[in-house]
Parts: structure tokens; C-alpha cells; sequence
């Protein structure tokens, strides 16, 4: 498959292009505005797999030409982001593609993070009012800790949920996350269920800080 | 600690009491709106405890009586109840006791479950709202399956989130929970963030049916 990782350049960007360059086959394509900053993120990536003895041809392009060609586009954007990225790519989407929403709304303060989704109940319900109907929208990746997956010295084992109203979309999705080392997607269900997979990860946060990890722990489904 | 189950004649009341029973020394008293009710079902927990050799008195007494004595009271009453529950058991209610909501309000249809919270924004925020402001309020157990974990013969192996905003009522929970045997309590910070921790509820029932579980799956943070 083609994954167009549309503003790949930032954090979680970098920790799905590293990870899917390491663990599958799949083309990998950097999506940003700009189309340099897609083209200098894509080479510091290749260098990086290149450092660890893995060839892989990353390539960079606008977040339009990169989702253009894409079986499944990662909208690696922050939350409030979303929208306009979706409307941006918009003319580029269409019949059989996937979209992946990876993003969440938090508002946070002195007690730790809360979840705080936009009017539409999730970002991934979102991406899904943006996006043209024929579509497909998921919610995946959200509770991957970016920085830490970025990291291709630290191993993962964790459980990534993943909604989506199109079952064979989920289905694409949950295979690609569990062909990451140490990652497993796991079916929960229907786009409406975004909200209780993106609430995941602020939980997993203020765990991580006040039960006493160093960092957000991982969820694991058993 | 004198433990209360509040509404305890039903699932994770029973739950709770057979757990709590086999797994610590704590004096467990289950409440009921109906004294008769309390006295039956706190039978019938001795009863299945006595046939695992394990011998305990566990009480019956209305859920008024039941509280007025504990150091813990467990609001084990579906979410619609915890209010009005609160409300009646508030006379009985001060200082140092803690409250445990282990509650979650939940819509469903074809789709599966979604998170419903109350206008308190969630169910333990609901019971802080009706209780006196002295009481600590929590929410633990909110993932616990009850059928499952009020079966003995069954095996635990999960983790429970509890928030609160009292650290040190918080610890108690925590520390209660991980005397369950195969249970683990996991601190997850202030009250503010209880919709996220009341939330995994239905995001576990979903994977469980669209993951392909038999039932709910448990949560663990690694």
C-alpha cells in the first residue's frame, strides 16, 4: 500500500513513517504545507533507517500530492489542524481510501490533562464532516505516545483501538498498525465510538503522572 | 476498614462483597434500600464464601445504617440511582469516610455502547455534587465486569483507574483495589478527570465485540 503521511513532519508523523519504514513494505510519502520541509523530513528519516541498515525510499511532497495517490492517509496534524487539512486534501480524496485520524483534543491545567473533543463529539467525527462521503475515516494511533515510538531504540508494546464506520477500512487499519513491532490495532467498533478512544489517551497520561511512571503507559487490551 | 456496599444486593455489589470477602480482612457490610433485601443477599455472599472454606461475616443493614459506620462506602448502584443515593445516605455521611463510584452512564444502540455522562459530567462527579463537602468522593471499579469478577472461579488479571481529589482518599482506593487478588488500582489524579476513567467502560465493551473477545477484554496499563 501507499501511506501518505499528511504533516508527517511533526512528532507522531516521525514516529509512524520511522516505524512503518523499519516494520512493513509499504510506500511511505510525507505530507506537509511545505513542500521543503516534507522533502527535508523525508531525507532526516531515510537517514535514520538508512544509520540502522534499513533502505527505504521515503518520499516528500504537499500534503495534496501525497494524499493524491494514497491507500490510507494519516492525518498527522494536530487537532486543530484537522479540519482544515481535510478541506485542504479534500480534491485529492476520494472512492477507495482511508483516512486515519491520530489526533486528540485536550484542554489541560494544574490537575492533568482532560479530554476535550470539538463539537463534533471527536476529532475523527471531525475529519468525517470534513471529508467527502465516500471516504472512509478511522480513528487510530491516538494513544501512541509520539515521542517515545519516535524513539526506534525504545521497544513498544502496546494496544492501539481503532473505529471506523467502514468495516474493512477498520480492518485495513488494525492490520497496518499490527504490522509495527509491538503494536497490535485492535477493532473497537463504529466512527461514534471515537470519543471513548480518544478519552483513552489523556487517562493514560494522568496515569503516567500520578501513578507514578515516568511516562504515559501503554493500554493493552487482555 | 468497614466497608459499605451501598445497593451491594446487586452485580458489582456482589462482586465486590465476594472479592473483598475471599481477598481481605476488611468488615464488609452490604446495604439495600430494603433491610430484608440486604439480609438475604448478605446471606447468600457468607454462603458462597463459606463453600471456598472461607469464613466472614458479612453484613446486611439499610443503606443508610450500612454507611453510617464505614470508613469506605461504595455507591454500587446503577447510574441513574447514585444521586438519589447520595441524597439518602447524606445524614449518615462525614468526615473522614471516602465514597467509591464505580458507576458509568452508557447509551447504546446497534453500534454498540457510548459514553452518556450526567450534566455533572460524570457519574462521580454527580455523587460529589450530592454528597457533603467533607466526603471524599472517587470512582474506582468503574471497568470492572461484574458478572465475570462476581464468578470466583473466574481469574482476574486487570487494572482499575481511580481519580479523587483527595490524595490521600485516592491511595486508600488504590490500595484497596490491589488487595483484590488479580486487581490492580492505578491512580489516575483528581476527580476532574473521571469522565475519562468512566469512559474505558464502553470503549472495553466495544473491543470485546468488535475485536472478537467473548466478552469485555480488561485494561492494563504497562
Amino acid at each position: 500500500m501507499r501511506i501518505a503521511l499528511t504533516g508527517g513532519t511533526g512528532e507522531i508523523g516521525e514516529a509512524l513513517a520511522l516505524r512503518l519504514g523499519r516494520d512493513t513494505d509499504h510506500e511511505i510519502v510525507v505530507g506537509s504545507r511545505d513542500e521543503q520541509k516534507a522533502a527535508d523530513s523525508a531525507a532526516a528519516y531515510r537517514e535514520e533507517l538508512a544509520d540502522r541498515g534499513v533502505d527505504r525510499a521515503i518520499g516528500g511532497a504537499t500534503n495534496d500530492a501525497a494524499a493524491a495517490e494514497a491507500d490510507v492517509v494519516v492525518l498527522a496534524v494536530p487537532a486543530y489542524y484537522v479540519a482544515d487539512t481535510v478541506e485542504a486534501i479534500a480534491p485529492s480524496l476520494g472512492g477507495e481510501q482511508v483516512l486515519v485520524s491520530p489526533a486528540v483534543g485536550m484542554s489541560g491545567g494544574e490537575d492533568g490533562l482532560s479530554y476535550n473533543p470539538p463539537d463534533a463529539g471527536s476529532v475523527a467525527e471531525l475529519a468525517a464532516e470534513a471529508a467527502p462521503d465516500e471516504v472512509a475515516v478511522t480513528a487510530a494511533f491516538t494513544n501512541v505516545p509520539a515521542e517515545r515510538v519516535a524513539d526506534l531504540d525504545q521497544s513498544i508494546d502496546m494496544d492501539t483501538p481503532v473505529v471506523g464506520d467502514d468495516p474493512e477500512a477498520r480492518q485495513t487499519v488494525v492490520d497496518l498498525a499490527s504490522e509495527i513491532r509491538g503494536l497490535r490495532g485492535v477493532d473497537a467498533g463504529p466512527l461514534c465510538n471515537a470519543a471513548e478512544v480518544e478519552s483513552l489517551t489523556p487517562l493514560l497520561i494522568n496515569v503516567g503522572r500520578y501513578a507514578g511512571y515516568g511516562c504515559a503507559p501503554s493500554a493493552k487490551f487482555k
